[in-house]
């Protein structure tokens, strides 16, 4: 086996496509309303466990010797020229959420392995070893807690912690991990690659819209969420004048009205996103007043200072309409994580391979939780995103990315895996 | 029996009181959160019909001759000096909503039958026959139409039309008035009073917090309900950026925001009043973009020009929006009723005689419908409003008017009655 040059190899796009059908035909169900055939393969599931085996079983079939640890994430690993050097990682996660498509983790770990299969059809030997993922529970929808094996095996999450997690039949991780046979024998936290490098479906409209090829991910958003009680006064809407009202929903109204303002303002930076998906107005009638609303507040942004300027000046606001609309409002944060920045390395390795390949491709946030940024505080890291139809929708059955979208993100994957593990520095 | 001078006589007012009790003990449970008790009297039940028949029976201890007609209005009449003439009449309804209070309707047919008793104790016979009544099913929550009774009475609804409505379990209005002995043998569309005056709580807030003794009410507002179906496109709140976002919950915000601007504009009138009591973003999640919005408008405004003008330019508004936001909205409206204005002269009575007796009295508009507003279509009509505690909460067992509150209104009723049915005029 001898070391080749990088840009002269591409993988193969059938294996690849025929792989993804494969996996994505284990959990397989027909959705009525898009007539299309959607994934649900819950992490620990039979259906998980299914798609496990089968992914253990190609990565065999590809060389490797595969190993699970203690939390169930599967690695396997290929020799490099230079055994003593810590290897370059790739991998995702084959879990979905109970309505997704056949593209989410799954391109990221059969990706990782098609670039392993061509490297094998080529006789490519890299300098350093090289180590193809799979990790557990990544969506978090049956146990809660997303991006669970990698936040575990990267120090985030405590093991036993992780065991001690139930679903909402009570089964915990540690008896469902036994009870799938990966409950794995390797300890976790010893995996410290050289880098790591994830390829994922966007689940945004960005790439597809503005006629991208791919996306060199340079980071994930921080997240705030907020759940809003606002408390008025329930009334007859026909009988209460205008000045005796104490309307809930108007709060909640010009709360949404104004998160929407302060993206378009630009003072948080250019990437603040905010939501106000949940609005339940209680009683809920035509004609009454409400009396209690509750609403939520999500926002992102990459930029941490910014993040925390939006979340004052959206303090100070919230109780600005309090006293103007003669309201009470309970804030209560719900979930906070601080923003990701991938490796500017990485970043401009993934833009330099999609050069030399001729493909179009811009830098963008990631606006979804994802394994690289757990493994991005372990090691540097980027991630590849392959444009979506649909307007990149995803958790959804009707998620799609084409062959050549596909085919464009895991040629990246091997230029760059080629191009990092050709890099010398510590093991 | 001798005419006699008008602003000498008051009610009893224990007595008033006691009957309100004892009606409002028909029906009654108690509501645990607020520790008080409630009545559900729903019309045509078992509980109705033990109401009426109570009423009914302090009717003819008081003297009248009553009768009921085909679709169960109860009326008492009292013989006047000059028989020729046409009768003042006063009334209002028995049946309450599923949590009601003791006051709703109840004063206004007790108030009457106390106008009656006073009389009868100082042996006064006006000029004018009098007639007091309760009509049938005015809350509506059973049969799903309010002001029944009266609406037949006065022909806005034709009897077949109103004996073929069912309630949930698909019983029918007449089998129900069967059922329950009050499908009455006189016709309808038979009773033209000279007048009509009715007593009722005011179910808003507006008393109470002036610090008014009552209110002369000068006509019930129209009423324009839309639903708004608001369809955008649902969405990751982390992977969407805000310029690609077709959010429906912002639209209906916005309109929510609007709808208060109008009314504090001044433009539609002083007495326009909107509200928003419905918002329902789907799926609801805090981290999707909602992808559809159900939301209602409920728009009141004495002045039917003024309502016209801000339909429409809440139309113009939503198509606004709608483009803005590239989201659609469909808008039905679901009820439309107009203005209804009382009778001016009438209006002057119930001021003239509050003054008399010293009370403190503001017109003010009705906020709700009742029975008088179908009355007004075939006699001059105005009604009085005795304020309520609690911000003048109805439809709630904490409804609330003092025995105070209680005896101004019956006490100014009185005069009224003694009025109206003093003055000369067509039979």
């Amino acid at each position: 086996m001898t070391t080749n040059t990088r840009a002269q190899q591409t993988i193969n796009t059938d294996r690849l496509m025929a792989s993804l059908e494969e996996l994505g035909a284990i959990g397989a169900y027909h959705d009525e309303d898009a007539d299309v055939m959607g994934v649900r393969r819950l992490a620990l599931s039979p259906e998980d466990a299914e798609g496990r085996r089968l992914v253990r079983k190609w990565f065999e079939e590809a060389g490797l010797t595969a190993s699970t640890d203690a939390i169930g994430n599967t690695y396997a690993d290929r020799m490099g020229l230079d055994p003593d050097l810590s290897p370059v990682m790739s991998g995702s996660h084959i879990d979905s959420v109970p309505t997704g498509g056949k593209f989410d983790g799954a391109l990221g770990v059969l990706g990782a392995l098609e670039v392993i299969r061509t490297l094998n059809d080529h006789d490519i030997t890299t300098r350093r070893p090289l180590t193809i993922a799979f990790f557990t529970d990544e969506e978090g929808c049956r146990f809660g807690t997303d991006m669970l094996g990698s936040a575990v095996a990267t120090g985030r999450i405590p093991l036993e912690q992780a065991y001690a997690l139930t679903d909402a039949d009570g089964k915990s991780v540690k008896d469902e991990l036994a009870a799938i046979g990966f409950l794995g024998d390797e300890p976790v936290g010893q995996r410290r690659p050289a880098a790591f490098i994830e390829c994922h479906v966007e689940q945004g409209p960005s790439l597809i819209h503005e006629g991208f090829d791919l996306g060199a991910v340079t980071g994930v958003q921080g997240i705030s969420w907020r759940k809003l009680t606002i408390t008025g006064a329930s009334a007859h809407a026909g009988a209460t004048p205008m000045s005796f009202r104490k309307d809930p929903g108007l709060a909640a109204a010009k709360i949404n009205c104004r998160i929407h303002e302060m993206c378009a303002s630009g003072e948080y930076g250019p990437d603040m996103r905010a939501t106000m998906g949940v609005i339940t107005p209680e009683p809920g009638m035509i004609n009454v007043i409400p009396g209690r609303v509750t609403a939520t507040v999500d926002l992102r942004n990459p930029d941490d200072d910014a993040m925390r300027r939006a979340e004052a000046d959206l303090d100070a606001y919230q109780q600005e309409i309090a006293e103007q609309l003669q309201v009470t409002i309970d804030s209560q944060q719900t979930a906070r994580t601080p923003a990701v920045a991938f490796d500017e390395a990485v970043i401009a390795a993934v833009e330099a391979a999609a050069r030399v390949q001729g493909l179009k491709c811009r830098r963008i946030l990631a606006g979804a939780g994802h394994d690289a940024q757990e493994w991005s505080t372990v090691c540097k890291t980027a991630m590849i995103f392959t444009p979506g139809l649909h307007d990149g929708i995803s958790h959804n059955p009707r998620e799609l990315s084409t062959p050549k979208h596909c085919a464009d993100a895991v040629n990246t994957l091997l230029s760059m895996i080629l191009a990092l593990s050709d890099e010398a520095g510590n093991a």
